[in-house]
């Protein structure tokens, strides 16, 4: 691999994702990642533009940085892009009325929607809210829909708590899918409208970003598909076995923030 | 379409799948489709060898031809082939002790099997307990194994009960399939061992069969896909637009189950 000054020449922006790369989430709020409080306040110190990329659906904006400034986090609400204001405002271009499978932490998000007599469902990281009930009213009401529209905040796989994996919406997303005949709209990481979202509002493009996450498909996979670069780091819920990924290859791993903070101002900051 | 007597010719046996065919099922027991009591008598006074093949996996058979019998359809549990003995017999023969997420209808199926430090995860239809917390916990097994394996019991989309449409274990095979990137094995319909266990059971040869189902992909197309001929009935959860299959054509369409008996009298008896 080519050396460091090399990779990471040109930087000028960083996307970092939060959750397994800033803290661990968790049933007390989580814990952060050791060193990545300090790490974020270096980024933001230094000449590099930074922008937060979650695919966080369980929690409003709001909530979620209330949750990481009381970690000790430098992070404001108008430097994260997340899911749900997102979709909010596809909802209202398209004059949609969705059926939401939600979690309530994020449901303060939808509040200007309208959701009366719905012809599409959103499905976002319900946790415990992904009953065998509700995944079924959520199934029902796109069965009974001429072309039912299915949007889901994020497709991830599993995330990582302070009490083990946890499976994400991807899982029950790919369930309403099989059921249904239907492929999803996804809004959050990976896709690739998502992160040209966060790269707008950070002001910066694609070949001067680079992606820092925990998943190898979600967050640097997506990342390189859209022109970017992307580092893994090795907490979160990283494995051994990413960095063998038949399909993906990240420009680097790092065992964590702090480490990829320390590389990008030594050999991307001039 | 040829007539219904080419159609019909050489048949000797009927595989008869249960929900949806002679019964709707529902929290009350459900309710016979009008006819099918009939039908299955008169089906077994005829010539022509007969067995149930269901894909139920939320009752033991025991329970499952109990309610029947109630309902007044002719049939003992040795005419019965159903997922949950089938998935412990194997379970037995390859040394798997399973983690179960499973309807308690159907855990006396498994009394015999040793559920100890699990080295598999077997699904079925477990209704309600799909609840978050039980498919997390799945899921942590299958992510603790090296080699992990998950079977599930049929994989079907969706069933249909007196108060609509109902997720199938399928969709959450789905879900499990894909936050663990893996492929399950499936035990019932539309596995081909699973018809041809069915076949011998009943001792009849694939070209001399016919299976009369209510779902066009798992009846009707895995049927024809082992060399049988499939009929479907308009009840259950048949479709109008079933008739327009991308993929899958059956060898008739019948509007119930009495009229499918009808023709099978009429042209395949001599």
């Amino acid at each position: 691999m080519a050396a460091w000054g090399e990779r990471l020449a040109g930087v000028r922006g960083v996307l970092l994702d939060i959750s397994g790369v800033l803290y661990d989430g968790g049933e007390d709020g989580g814990t952060p990642i050791p060193g990545s409080v300090e790490a974020v306040a270096r980024l933001k110190r230094s000449q590099l533009k930074v922008r937060f990329c979650t695919n966080d659906s369980q929690k409003s904006r709001r909530e979620l940085v209330g949750l990481l400034q009381r970690q000790g986090f430098d992070i404001s609400e108008g430097e994260v892009t997340s899911p749900a204001p997102a979709t909010s405002l596809i909802l209202k271009e398209r004059g949609l009325r969705p059926h939401l499978l939600i979690h309530d932490g994020v449901r303060s998000e939808f509040d200007q929607i309208d959701t009366s007599n719905p012809n599409c469902v959103v499905i976002a990281d319900a946790g415990e809210g992904f009953s065998y009930q509700n995944m079924n009213k959520a199934f029902r009401v796109l069965m009974d829909l001429e072309k039912p529209v299915l949007i889901s905040l994020g497709k991830g796989r599993y995330y990582k708590e302070t009490s083990g994996l946890m499976l994400d919406v991807g899982a029950y997303m790919k369930a309403l899918e099989y059921a249904c005949g239907i492929e999803a709209e996804v809004v959050g990481k990976p896709s690739p409208e998502y992160f040209q979202l966060a790269l707008k509002e950070m002001g910066v493009e694609a070949h001067e970003a680079i992606m820092i996450g925990d998943d190898i498909v979600g967050d640097v996979g997506g990342a390189q598909r859209c022109g970017m670069r992307a580092l893994q780091v090795r907490t979160g819920k990283f494995r051994p076995s990413d960095e063998q990924h038949p399909e993906v290859k990240a420009d680097g791993y790092v065992d964590n923030l702090a480490e990829a903070v320390d590389l990008l101002l030594r050999h991307a900051v001039q």
